[in-house]
């Protein structure tokens, strides 16, 4: 067997304690050797939980007095670019959350550094490991529905993000924190990258949510044009309060394909004919991908095992953050944004 | 356009309601002219809401002072014999409902009765020209499924049936006003007579309801097996109040066909991720089987205007009768029953 | 009972056949006395199988020789205006499919003229008669998913449309002639008219097909803003060749709900579990829509009888022509288009 | 954290591979410390799979050289009663595969053991670990559906069980190698033990297999009368070729529940309208059941490093061999057997 890759979790939170439940439970060739976090409480909970041996209050820390391969950061987004350089250049390989950054610049500074340092860099895109969305992957390249002509993906979260991700100023909002995924999602599965975008967004629940960040939209609609001439639609809501809703569309020229459903457990009931048939509804994110969250990680751990460069690498993050990033100028000047105006 | 089939309509209750909404909405080349029921009340608004022009207490005097070329025979079973023998003896061709009558003379003496006079007999199995059914039966016939191995055919309805309908001195039963069309469905679709059933009975509702009547049941069990060598089910609950569970599947060589759902109309709602998503459930047979038995009585109504035999005939109602006889013999008398033992 | 509405069917083709069918077989309220279309052969083939009693080649003819008190419109939308008025003129009531007509001066002028010659107009959104759409409506209405805030609508359709009906000199194409639905849908189920649409268009399979028409689209996505400040998507694909697949998803403030399904007869059938479970799609318009034609037809036809204003009228068909002209706009330009662009 | 359970691995077969990789992967509480299997190639292959240190060909062998907690038996049943005593006499808590034993002498003797020598005994029925059956339970016991009335639970396999498991001298064929569940579902949902049982039994593909095993059969159907008044129904199929299809219904005096579905991912595709959609099936039993196999060894660690008594245990497997029997019984003698005469 392969020597078990030693990592520290940076990042105590709801995505830190998601990724230390799938190593330490779920892929023995990884051990968390350390934890990273700022914040003492939640810090000593998830290390408890997960039975972390080592805490520190920050990386630098951690990489003075303890020994390990690689890093997994699960830290708002605003701090990737310091803690993934920082890693690099001590020679530890690098798993990093979506968004990649906040600007393509920052992206670019973190695929230089991992180059330079020759670390590996895997970015949090769990889809691409999922099993519904890899068999549908592999379909679709397959050609079972022909030349893809349309595609549509949506996340529907239930619960409000915090304060600075839904801040333009401090992250890049919804489209950024919610719906990274998607731009992944559309240019892995129509085989294009993206022409241009055009952006609608609207405003719903921030007054009664006491929300009064400028820009801020609780709904949005992103319209696609791909290179290969195909379209394509981008659809977040949150909170949208009903569950977790994450189901893609794709139309090729042979026909159709949807992937996902909002279906939770096969427990149907019903006893009154007038309400229905009831049945649970998926709920959160790590209820959707258990299986891809674990399957992203245990790629992630095989390759530092084996040096071999990870599927979902730096120029795919850095490809979700453009489309950020123009999906966001569009609908602050109301006009469709080419991409070249953000990637130059 | 061939001539417009006038039809006496007997029964003016809630199958006779539904057929004759069927025929004066949805048939053009039938015509009801009369309606024979000696309850005053509902005959009268029967008529009126399907504009029936003629009203008489007794098929006598309707046969006396009307003319028409056939009658559909909507009232309950023990009624069948006499009226469907008046009728045929008058030359009117017989449309008349399941269970076809209470024992097998009653069934040969209809059958005989309608040779005698050359009428046609058409018996109520709406199953039989239900889309899906249909569908599902040219598959099975086509061999796509291969040989059918085992058939599980069910039937749970929402209401309390009548007192008649519930006592086995007056009827037989919900095994006959509630399974009727189990027992034809599923010597249908396995294509082969059936050769013993063993019978379970439970009575959950009957104190509750205040039924006292010997040897109720309100749940029914009923194991088969075919000639063919293959197995069934008939299930029976009546009243389960959750609506109106008409579902069939079945098991070849080759592969498995199910065949209805509980879910009706296609409108699915979550407002609460603790809930789920609640879907309509089918009501009401009149909802499930709408276009079935619009389908069945267009046949008949061509049949006596083609004077074509008509599918779905005396002999098929009869073998349900059978089933019913031998399904009732085996939970009194706690042993499988052979069907050769009731059909002699 | 009401004196049966007399009906001059203008139009022998695909929708002239389906509304015969719909009016000769299932509303007796109903009579089609004449049917009026300039090709022989398709004007006999749909009066022969409707027993339509007299034809025509044009309506000028079939009003002078011919009593009736309305007309059903379902000729190619360049038509519509002169045969409304003419039509209107004579002081019968109209019924005209969809789209209502060209440009929003045809559909002022349309309107004008039922108004002038007090005659009743009904557009054919038949969705409106939709059992699911009209259920889902009324709960959207009664408050049980909150404040409206995205609705996504698609209209995808198996075959190629015809030359006239893809070629935006000789109509709007797609988004007229396939879409016009989901321009009515969307503004009905959102309680809002629209503000500003912006377009993407696609033309995939027109080589292939030899259609070498200017501005030629067979995928479309309009992204919508409305005044409510809700968001929108009209999504169009045709030919798709999978099916007939028009399915709408709105959520609001409270939750979400999708209307419709993709899913065909409830007959499913696995025989090899390398394929999997397969089940019947839905297949053409008139499967899916059957019960919404007679209804609408049947509402039309009450109207008449009872000289009531119609659901789905002049207005309700004029700002679908806007929507249409508006997301033509877009596509052609380049840029979001508000709809006080288009309607002054 | 307590102390990682050792384990012996008794059987390197299919199911000995399914909970060794539960093991090995998923439950960081416990480690295999020892395989145990008499054909070398297969132990070898799972031991290098699991990277499983210690082989041995016997228990007793096992036992002598090696050190561990408790023993996880997966060998065919003729081998439980020894195996189980013999692990218990060594002090070793027992984890025993389904069906418990092959008469309810065995099953006494294996409980007896248990009791002797103070170890804890758990039978592998996982669905008491599955997330769906676990939901379910929990919502019948809270009364959500009312007493309950029915059960349908139904299990058929894909493939033709090894001789042994289909030969009813040497175990107790499909009734026991195939419903083992079934027997265990039915009275953990109903609450009830079994009053009696009539079985139904047929053999399609035995011929075409080469089977000429006495009383074989590949399709079986037994109708349960329980304590409670309720009825029940087992259904099994195997080889049944579609899929792997394990489902229950249950329906109470409020209503319906279903638990488990045919359908695999949520990858549904349209290539062809005249074909329909297609979904993948639920293919095997590993697929269907991953979690409730992680749970239920989950469980039975957590029991051993607390020292509690396991669900699932001797009782509930006795009780399912008992109605194995009586199944068994009935259908060779043809007619309804009572658990009393099995159980005394």
């Amino acid at each position: 067997m392969k020597n078990q890759v030693r990592i520290c979790m940076v990042g105590a939170g709801r995505v830190g304690k998601n990724h230390s439940r799938a190593i330490s439970r779920h892929i023995p060739a990884g051990k968390i050797v350390a934890l990273v976090d700022p914040a003492e409480a939640i810090r000593q909970e998830t290390a408890l939980e997960f039975n972390i041996e080592k805490q520190f209050t920050t990386l630098e820390q951690a990489l003075e007095s303890c020994e390990f391969e690689a890093v997994v950061i699960t830290t708002p987004t605003p701090t990737h670019l310091p803690l993934a350089s920082l890693a690099a250049a001590n020679k530890k390989h690098v798993f990093l959350e979506k968004p990649m950054a906040l600007n393509l610049d920052e992206c670019d500074a973190i695929i230089s550094s991992a180059e330079k340092y020759r670390v590996l860099l895997q970015i949090g895109f769990m889809r691409r490991f999922d099993p519904e969305f890899v068999e549908a992957a592999q379909r679709i390249e397959a050609g079972e529905i022909g030349q893809p002509m349309m595609i549509k993906s949506n996340t529907h979260g239930p619960g409000l993000p915090p304060p600075w991700a839904r801040d333009l100023r401090t992250s890049n909002g919804m489209l950024a924190e919610v719906n990274s995924h998607d731009w992944d999602t559309v240019r892995w599965l129509m085989g294009s990258d993206l022409e241009r975008v055009y952006t609608e967004v609207a405003n719903f629940k921030g007054p009664s949510n006491n929300v009064d960040t400028p820009n801020f939209y609780d709904n949005v609609l992103v319209n696609i044009k791909f290179q290969s001439g195909g379209l394509g639609l981008i659809s977040g809501v949150c909170p949208c309060g009903y569950g977790y809703d994450a189901r893609t569309e794709i139309i090729g020229e042979k026909g159709i394909m949807q992937i996902g459903t909002l279906e939770g457990q096969a427990v149907v009931v019903c006893t009154d004919r007038d309400h229905g048939l009831v049945r649970p509804i998926v709920r959160t994110w790590p209820q959707r991908f258990a299986w891809a969250y674990i399957y992203e990680l245990e790629h992630f751990i095989q390759c530092v095992q084996t040096e071999t460069p990870p599927r979902a690498g730096g120029l795919d993050g850095r490809w979700a953050v453009a489309g950020v990033l123009a999906g966001t100028k569009s609908f602050l000047e109301q006009r469709p944004v080419y991409l070249k105006e953000i990637t130059g």
